[in-house]
């Protein structure tokens, strides 16, 4: 089964769009983890208990582990085998490099630790993200446009009158063969992103930036979604698990995770025709 | 001491622009040391012992430890720290992410693991940089022109009359208020390189591709350093690392490593006056 099959499997058994984003910083966690072993790692442990039945997806920030060295790399290992198998998971690392590179890169992240996909910036070209796509099963979100300020710098320049950005999704969807490439696209953005599901009807989208970020979570839904009403991934990190700072959270994080997947499903109910 | 200034520092001190790059694949080195505890450590040892006086910087290439998950981030700290003081180092992972990402990006490579500095992939904007330049001492490398075949996917795409890369180039240049931004250039690009070194005349530039990927020496030496001879970066990796298989191969690497310092500062001597 290639990565878009899956992904879209996964959404429908699951019945939601919702992707955590496990951006664990230490500091603003409950803070009697502070006193485990591995309070990275007990906090997501916690997290993921919590909101495994309601999400198609985790993302890792892979920053937030590497900050901890060696530590962190070791909690990414042991956070992925607490997450159920069938369930997506996104290293997201904005990984591309010269080809040799970018195999070690796609061995480190898809195979070594066993991550499902990884997010790929563009600036490389194609011998960057080829190797990403290499397994059919494992899947690459190409940077498209992004929810920061700075997407402004180069990604909108224009080129023979169609911003970068657009070029990026192009040549994505051309070289998506194996039926394994999505885009990144940031919920800040929903007129791009608008733009982009019509350029790119049938690929996955991970669009981050709803909650903390202030992006729209129903224009996301409404123009994020492919035709059957899937495929786009609603990433939500801080304003899930970060909901409580008390000793007793995961019922709040849950209770957060429950709100932001069922009012997804309502926009797509709103927005396609799905039950 | 800001970046620029300290990369001055080392070149001066060292007489050399060489900078290794310790991609370290374990296929690839002799095969006696596949039995020690930790054959990339132990190479990288041999390698650094033979060339320590010959370099003013080793380039260490993430994902080549990173396919060892928690071991090869061990290697990587514990290579650090056979480096010399003084040394530039430059962790390679192309990183760049979103501020708050890309500050725990620099945190866990410019201070948990001490690097002097990292490559940058700039498709993010200011923001995604920012954090690697705010301490003057540290340095950032913006990728400008890679030596991949897929940099013409995207960096010679036309803005206004001018290649993307160049707009990488006059922004990168802008944002330098704290001279400790570089650029990468690759060496297969010399018409590109000529352009950028005359559009940013005083900036570091790191230049792969020399070696193995067949980029020009000479006209990488005589384009890529300022007007003072130097704050260019030539790296070159697997033509030096790799030279022998055999027992005894610590003298090969070194005689290797001297070729080329040495060739770079005969063109030195030849393109300026240096002495």
């Amino acid at each position: 089964m290639n990565f878009t099959e899956k992904l879209r499997k996964t959404q429908h058994t699951q019945n939601s769009l919702l992707c955590i984003g496990l951006d664990t910083d230490i500091k603003k966690i409950p803070k009697h983890l502070l006193k485990a072993e591995n309070p990275q790692l007990e906090f997501n442990k916690i997290v993921i208990e919590a909101t495994k039945d309601l999400v198609c997806a985790y993302k890792l920030n892979l920053a937030f582990y590497e900050e901890y060295g060696v530590k962190g790399w070791d909690t990414i290992e042991k956070t992925l085998e607490l997450i159920p198998e069938g369930i997506i998971t996104i290293a997201d690392g904005k990984r591309g490099d010269i080809g040799n590179t970018a195999e070690k890169q796609a061995s480190a992240l898809l195979h070594k630790l066993n991550f499902t996909s990884a997010t790929i910036s563009p600036y490389m070209g194609f011998d960057a993200i080829e190797p990403f796509t290499a397994s059919q099963q494992k899947g690459a979100f190409v940077l498209c446009v992004t929810s920061n300020s700075g997407a402004k710098d180069f990604q909108h320049l224009k080129i023979s009158g169609k911003p970068l950005y657009e070029h990026v999704a192009i040549k994505s969807k051309k070289w998506n063969t194996n039926q394994n490439i999505g885009l990144v696209v940031g919920a800040t953005r929903i007129s791009e992103l608008k733009k982009i599901r019509h350029i790119a009807p049938e690929m996955p989208f991970l669009i981050p930036g709803v909650g903390a970020q202030k992006g729209d979570l129903e224009q996301s839904v409404k123009y994020g979604c492919t035709n059957e009403g899937d495929l786009a991934l609603i990433n939500i990190g801080r304003s899930i698990i970060y909901v409580s700072m008390q000793r007793i959270f995961d019922n709040k994080v849950r209770e957060a995770a429950e709100y932001y997947s069922h009012t997804i499903n309502y926009y797509r109910k709103k927005y396609y025709s799905i039950v």
